[in-house]
């Protein structure tokens, strides 16, 4: 059924992105049911949630039962969000296979999301590598490099910046640097010249493309991405999701739609169409009247489709 | 204000592929400030409306009215759809400047559509371009080639038949011939094999790229066609549109988002983007309660955003 040698990584950041931007919580025993059909569908990689302060997120209180209950599904990689030491100290207890730490390349956006300058993260995500070699040598830091394409607080984020940041974050030790469009701002030329540089400077320690669909461009610019060498793509079943402290940021790119794109051009995801859409339905279980978003789903696919 | 050497066409096919698509009819006076408006905002190709019976479109009963005053405005290409030498003629009478005719590449859907063969067609558009020769040398005849991508009524079509067709219809004399996606199962990968097998059979007759984001890859597929020498893209302004005969087709590439990924790449298209959007109001007004779409409108334009 589910292609054995998959081209690329599609990785589901629904449970953590998508559930922390909707002001509901999904009860535990809903994301479990979720989580269990995203598995079915043969999605090898998850972001179950985030390791934050309960007051601040609780839609993410119970981050480590969920993410108990994921590792127990075999065959792909869970992974949590962290934003500091606390955090990454907590999940590296809870057990996660992959952290992921946001750091923003726009200063303005850095101070305003997390109180540090993009200096200070840095010195935190080299803190979090120490402990993770200490401790749990085999767990994966992978950086997601938030407002890389622009930022709406300041505007322009210079080339420059990204790529001096990621310079010194694979110094600090980290094993993926991913770029995300947070803000929507991206446009295909722009990936491809900021992925090219970025491997130009941190080699195969280049990540994920985390791109938004907030102008229409989310699909266009995983393809540019898919251009220039990236095989790890972020995205969110139903399209779930955004970035609460980034104004005017909505829609994470659509999963359903996403892993369309790639069946049909040919590039093997692993993942089974059918099985994806049908774990709307937990979702939408979890999440009453919440609005959720793909083409794909609602044109169905198209006749004589087949996977890879 | 304007880019004067745009680097890609925009042709603008909402009142006529968009409006023959919906139930309502607009009046004749909305059109007419529907099209004062589109043309205010830079664009230079339009297709205004269907030489087709009224009692078969009556959306398009004052097509050569419509059409008359579109003439009058000046700095861009007034075209028309005709499906047979009928309709060429009465659009050659009303003064068209361009003439764009639809062939299947599908063998079922040429039959359902126009009750014609493939071969039929090819004959029809023989005729269609003698009368041009014949009367008026100076207007240029493009063939939008419907279901090159897949068809809703036999699936696949082959890129034999594709290519078959193309260089029938370039012996046949006309100037351009584009590829239309009318059902949206196009893929960037298909789209870029497509084209150049197309370039590679005709040559400079390569006409428009006529996406649709059905499943949500238009945008993309446009890409992809940019990416492959294409500069004229077909979209509709709020997405307005699709093939009525085509079940399940829907969603034409969204005009507005089109030009802010070609501005944003830096690829000038000449269209000043807020006159644009703010050539949906009478769009609406014309049309009052039929949805129409569009993630950059939504969304605004983002901060620091410049034209070309």
């Amino acid at each position: 059924m589910y292609n054995t040698n998959p081209a690329v990584l599609i990785s589901e950041v629904g449970p953590r992105d998508g559930l922390q931007s909707v002001q509901a919580t999904m009860s535990t025993v809903h994301k479990l049911r979720w989580i269990d059909a995203l598995h079915a569908s043969g999605l090898r990689e998850i972001e179950v949630g985030s390791f934050v302060p309960a007051k601040l997120l609780p839609q993410m209180a119970d981050v480590a039962d969920v993410l108990r209950h994921a590792l127990g599904l075999p065959g792909w990689t869970v992974m949590a969000l962290v934003p500091n030491l606390r955090g990454a100290e907590a999940a590296l207890q809870a057990g996660v296979q992959k952290l992921t730490v946001p750091v923003s390349a726009s200063a303005a956006h850095s101070l305003a999301n997390v109180r540090k300058t993009r200096e200070e993260m840095v010195a935190e995500v080299a803190r979090i590598v120490a402990l993770r070699n200490a401790t749990a040598p085999r767990v994966q830091v992978e950086v997601g490099m938030s407002t890389a394409f622009g930022c709406t607080l300041q505007g322009l984020v210079p080339d420059d910046d990204v790529i001096w940041l990621a310079a010194a974050l694979a110094r600090a030790g980290v094993d993926e640097i991913g770029l995300s469009d947070t803000t929507g701002m991206a446009n295909p030329a722009q990936v491809r010249r900021l992925f090219y540089k970025l491997r130009a400077e941190v080699g195969d320690k280049t990540g994920a493309a985390h791109m938004h669909n907030t102008r229409g461009l989310g699909l266009a610019n995983c393809l540019a991405a898919y251009d220039v060498g990236v095989r790890t793509f972020d995205s969110s079943l139903g399209g779930l999701g955004g970035c609460p402290y980034a104004p005017g940021a909505s829609g994470n790119v659509v999963t359903e739609d996403l892993v369309f794109m790639f069946e049909a051009m040919g590039v093997a995801t692993g993942i089974d169409l059918k099985k994806l859409i049908a774990a709307r339905a937990p979702l939408q279980a979890g999440l009453p009247g919440e609005p959720i978003y793909g083409m794909t789903p609602e044109a169905g696919l198209p006749k004589g489709f087949m996977h890879v």
